[in-house]
């Protein structure tokens, strides 16, 4: 094995701090700094790690060989993504579905013309499970593809349940249905509504004077977010909410089910049972990371996504070794 | 999309079968001929498709873009595999673990020198599995490996009982331990012994004057087959046998388990439940052979495995259409 791959970190939140910890799991890589908007000073990086000020990249570019981009895709990632990907290789975590043919033409013109390769939307879901739903498809073309997501707690539901009057603070969580799995799993090919594949459930706290009928009847009515599904609203309190509900456990499956001729029928699976999402979000970052720097050395470059990267360059393994070992 | 892409069957069994009717499945792909050893009059093949000996291979070069290998791993493809890839883009299913180097070596040569794509070791176990087992590693390096075979039938263990005098007919089935695979799913990353991780389940037709308990005897103390596991044989009849065991149904399971950090644990599981073990292993030869078809065009030649293939290279869909509806 050559040297190790530098990494860089643009942004110091849960995905940069998991992205830190990914690092320290891979021998063949090592953390080159953490960039961040903030004051550098003020951000305690564990083992011995450097912050720098996000302004100081462009100074950098000799030490860095991939660039992981740990903001939002909200703000952040559009406005990052092209820019970062005309200095170094990027790997991102663009995650707004419809706006990744976008995103995909904002960083393929500047990384192209700087010789850079810039790999958008990795992950699980886009990411491993993109790939899992592009497998099926494949190699199952008459069939369904089901996705579903969670036990898992949804960020942007939690969001919602606490912008209702009355609530203290609270978080959802997505459930997939058992049944609609049992189904879809023994190959029925069932045709499922929004609210038979998922329920949701909430644990809020409520303010002082807040009367729990009302805020029941805000959050499962809510449009969008709650109306068309089945939801459960449990009242607890602030301090069980800190100890029982802090943590961010997601995951989900993706199915394929169908037919090679009319007498049989195959059913294909891929689920994750995570513990912590940005935790798993940024190994897969950091492991496509590792491809990127060796298609950038291929003279592989422009904007990439998983679906463009064989399964071989995320591992340290050499082609050989992965051949003897693992096929 | 442009022309088909014109694909040939060299061999027909289960496999060469199965070839042809993932073959219809896919509205870009088109059969040239199905090539055969026997008396090409003598085959009877669906849907107005052409026989031909396999000795005409050589003058059908210039009409099919990739060739399909459907022979057994035995005998046929280390024979075939580099002979043909010396003449064509080959997929082929080889499936001897220990010989993969030295197969890959010997298509390798054959196949650069003549500026053809061969793509070897495809289906499910060789294939799909091991791609589960390098994305698994990669992401989750803090972390254990585990793969399951079965509720299916095995081919080499049913011959072996077949063998045991006194035995007429039977097959014999693998089953993953549930209490195993619980274990994997929840995360608790065991140590399991041969004996812990499968069962063998056997049905077995006896001769007439044959004594139950001594075949019974025989096989669960069959070095290397039976020893290890814990076997059960059920003694039915030869029309039982013909009505309930004629099936070839398989699957199984491939789990990652790993730590992102010392606090959170990972689990990542792919499954497949087959209904027909051939026709799945067929329907993945016929999606390689798509991606071979691509990557001869893009001059990526040489022999190559599903280490090597981008997962958008199986699908008929351009990038721009997979990024757009699948990731």
């Amino acid at each position: 094995m050559g040297a190790s791959i530098r990494i860089g970190i643009a942004g110091y939140g849960n995905l940069g701090r998991g992205v830190q910890a990914a690092i320290a799991k891979n021998p063949d890589m090592e953390l080159v700094g953490v960039y961040t908007r903030r004051d550098p000073a003020a951000l305690s990086l564990p083992g011995g790690a450097t912050a720098f000020h996000m302004d100081e990249l462009a100074k950098h570019t000799e030490d860095i060989d991939v660039l992981v981009l740990c903001g939002g895709s909200k703000s952040d990632l559009p406005e990052q993504g092209p820019a970062l990907a005309a200095m170094f290789n990027t790997v991102d975590s663009f995650d707004t579905h419809a706006k990744i043919p976008e995103h995909f033409a904002a960083v393929d013109a500047p990384a192209t013309a700087a010789g850079k390769t810039a790999l958008i939307s990795a992950g699980w879901d886009p990411g491993m499970f993109s790939i899992n739903r592009v497998y099926g498809e494949a190699l199952l073309p008459d069939g369904e593809t089901y996705t579903f997501w969670g036990r898992g707690l949804s960020q942007g539901h939690s969001d919602a349940i606490r912008r209702v009057p009355g609530v203290a603070g609270g978080v959802q969580y997505t459930i997939p249905s058992t049944e609609a799995i049992a189904k879809v799993r023994a190959g029925e090919r069932p045709t499922l509504s929004t609210r038979e594949k998922h329920v949701r459930e909430c644990f809020v706290v409520l303010e002082d004077d807040a009367d729990a009928a009302s805020v029941r009847e805000a959050i499962v009515t809510m449009e969008h977010y709650f109306d068309q599904y089945d939801t459960t609203v449990n009242f607890i309190d602030a301090a069980t909410l800190a100890s029982e509900h802090s943590s961010m456990p997601h995951g989900g499956f993706v199915f394929r089910s169908g037919n090679t001729t009319d007498e049989h029928s195959q059913v294909i699976e891929y689920s994750l049972t995570l513990q912590s999402n940005p935790e798993f979000t940024s190994s897969v970052l950091v492991a496509y990371a590792r491809a990127v720097h060796k298609m950038n050395q291929a003279g592989q470059i422009g904007a990439k996504t998983v679906f463009d990267v064989a399964p071989g360059l995320l591992s340290p393994k050499s082609p050989e070794q992965l051949r003897a070992e693992l096929l």
